[in-house]
């Protein structure tokens, strides 16, 4: 039997996220809404209705300063700059909704773990369950200076900073309060039973935390663990704690090559595959027939801005691609950097010969990720090649135009899935991890990282 | 005339937070509500029925482990314990009203400003303009360490801290986008003038950091400045920076007394007694007759947990009385600290011969704040005293059960305040600053030291 597809959705509280200059198209919403709660509470309502399982919110704390040396480009342009707290929203997007679930991108290295672990649990309560976080260690050296921290800690180092931060959070979670702590004892006027309370005591290279955690379990007490790291070190971190992945690739090979690697990684801690949801990028143009659709993409296309893309990509890359005139062939220059750049484009399209200009026109309308433009048909047999051909679990739905692209993949998408048997009719199950892994499957499974970072607590 | 009462409701996403026990009370909801976000979306529907201009959300990132040195009274008893992050409801409570503001405190200790700086931009955008900020240095030795902070750092380098925290702060809300920025510029493809958004490059001695803030200004820029220091530091802090402060006193002629000191200390800076408004904690119980209201209020003290309450009395002082024999006189002892320790009991009730039983019992009920039970005559009676006689702007109404000791108050005291022209029979102004000052004060007045922390930007 082919694989159901989890749907989930991509935004962050800024105007330009993946798709730079679209605050052009009269379609558009997000210039006025990022800042207003009732635009996302409208935008979660449209998610529910389209049976999405999720939103993921990203975040950024700097500007993109790479390209021209200068933030100049980033700022005319919107390039996810203003950006507000992803955090906040969530609970209003909760209160309007009953199944949808929600992940934030939260970092590892700008908060202390014992107020992430707080944040997280007060919002899996506030969500009744339907929290998830994507952990990021962050890189932009223009967000660490904001904070204060001088260099940007080497790529493997914040992993390996990361690991402990998460052994925190874990002890805080699942370590701290035992089942059933909360007695309600009138009688004896007990609400909590200390000796079921307890302190952490966790001392590490990089943290010193005694506890106890401030919250009592929630729903899910550890959030749904997302992480989006496709390094060799990103994908060791990921083996060990993730429970969802983010991922991009230029084709459904690719993700299929990625995945097989990640199973190698999952198997060596003792995890498998399937202990894994795996969620590749993808951005769907959606109208009733293939050449409206295109119409569409070309409408798109027209209050697209190419060069705030480019300053978003140079920003990732930390690769300033400025002075490369815009018409020279990327695979005349000899440099490891422009090789290296060329070598996802090419994966996209082998026979094109990228340019500057053309990658900026290509990153224009959803940025890096694949692109599926035609009819719900088209789309959905797209998105079953993509399933059936890498062995992924359903997709990050990156639009164009916002919320429109998230309501017309639902109105027109979904329906279609839903006719093959590809997506369900309802949802099952009340948290964000069940919605993943099935009901009943509220809590971090038994085999998890985890539950290990500790010893049990003595039988009462 | 006589000045109006601004009404604030004071809580905690907690479940016992002034008044120790109640959650045995059958009409006291928090034991469930306060992790629900729907619990705090009618309790903000219920003040803003009411007419109070704001809900103050306190936090705490420790327990209470001073009393027998031990955090066991205090999880037995949920004093404080657990307590949820408060940020997170405000903007879910923002959607679910119109005119009520939102405080929360904040700790200049754990969180970076640029963070913070976001965090209350971000807040601010979502409730258009109802925001405020309760500027808390914080002072638990257990919640310091959980943040890995080693030592409490002392009291008046907290504060030097914090100024320069502050003028981070205000060079992100006030300096770093000029009004008008976002120039929205179709034609040209331009949508914020990078002319406009400038860096603040703050380098001090605590903090560094270069900017520009990452949020576009929201109504109030900055949210409006709480305090609650009512030390001699704190005094000096509160007269720099704060609008509104929220402070405790047993009587009265306590508070004339204070303010008559914050006067001087404003008017040291410049500052006039006006530009503040001043908020003593309460406790209201109201019921159609005085004879009722003392029936409720004896029958909330059945459900009182006064160790509980000398818990929460023993981590604020950092002095544990445990040892002291219940029933021993207090003013038969003769050491500094329980000699400063009387000072405030004394002026509560100088007659009688306070003992630590009796401190807990009188704590258990809205802990340190006067307390006021009556008819809505009786209770306006007192209210309209106090602001006559101590020249305060209003109440900080510390609940006893809630939601109850909220809606209670705004069906009953309201209305009778109301008719003696003492509360307003309608909101005006949208933001909260202009709850406090006046329709169209709605960003910091021009001589608030946020203005003058930065250069003004070159003309264009």
């Amino acid at each position: 039997m082919p694989k159901m597809i989890h749907m989930n959705a991509f935004a962050q509280c800024c105007i330009g996220h993946h798709s730079i200059g679209q605050w052009k198209h009269p379609q558009d919403r997000p210039l006025d809404g990022y800042r207003s709660v009732h635009y996302w509470m409208e935008l979660a309502r449209t998610l529910e209705a389209g049976l999405f399982d999720a939103l993921f919110l990203a975040d950024v704390h700097g500007t993109y300063s790479v390209y021209k040396g200068s933030r100049e480009t980033a700022v005319r342009h919107s390039v996810q700059f203003p950006s507000n707290d992803p955090t906040l929203i969530i609970p209003a997007m909760a209160a309007a909704t009953r199944y949808l679930g929600f992940a934030s991108t939260y970092s590892t290295t700008y908060y202390p773990p014992y107020h992430t672990a707080k944040l997280f649990s007060t919002l899996d309560h506030l969500t009744e369950g339907r929290v998830g976080w994507n952990i990021v260690t962050s890189y932009l050296a223009d967000a660490n200076a904001n904070f204060g921290l001088g260099e940007v800690t080497p790529h493997d180092e914040r992993y390996d900073r990361a690991d402990e931060y998460m052994d925190v959070c874990y002890k805080l979670w699942e370590h701290s309060w035992e089942e059933g702590a909360m007695v309600r004892d009138v009688a004896n006027d007990v609400l909590i039973d200390p000796a079921r309370v307890h302190q952490i005591d966790h001392v590490g290279p990089h943290f010193s935390v005694p506890g106890p955690h401030m919250c009592e379990p929630s729903r899910q007490r550890t959030p749904v663990l997302f992480q989006a790291g496709q390094s060799g070190r990103g994908v060791q971190f990921a083996a060990r704690h993730a429970e969802a992945i983010f991922a991009i690739h230029p084709h459904p090979a690719a993700a299929r090559k990625a995945l097989a690697e990640l199973t190698k990684a999952l198997e060596a801690v003792g995890r498998a595959r399937d202990d894994v949801r795996y969620f590749p990028g993808i951005t769907v143009i959606v109208a009733a027939t293939d050449e409206e659709a295109e119409a569409k993409f070309e409408a798109c296309q027209r209050y697209a801005s190419p060069e705030g893309a480019l300053a978003l990509f140079c920003g990732w890359l930390g690769l300033d691609i400025a002075a490369i005139p815009p018409g020279q062939k990327l695979k005349d220059l000899h440099t490891d950097a422009i090789q290296g750049l060329l070598c996802y484009f090419a994966e996209i399209d082998a026979e094109r010969e990228w340019t500057v200009q053309e990658i900026g026109e290509y990153m224009s309308i959803g940025s890096v990720m694949p692109k599926v433009v035609g009819s719900p048909q088209t789309v959905a047999d797209e998105l079953e090649r993509w399933m059936d051909e890498s062995g992924c679990d359903g997709f990050n739905l990156v639009p164009v135009t916002q919320p429109l692209g998230f309501a017309e993949f639902g109105q027109w998408v979904v329906p279609e899935l839903q006719r093959r048997g590809r997506m369900p009719l309802r949802y099952e199950g009340d948290t964000l991890r069940e919605r993943y892994f099935g009901e009943g499957q509220a809590r971090l499974p038994a085999g998890h990282v985890a539950h290990s970072v500790m010893p049990d607590w003595p039988q009462q």
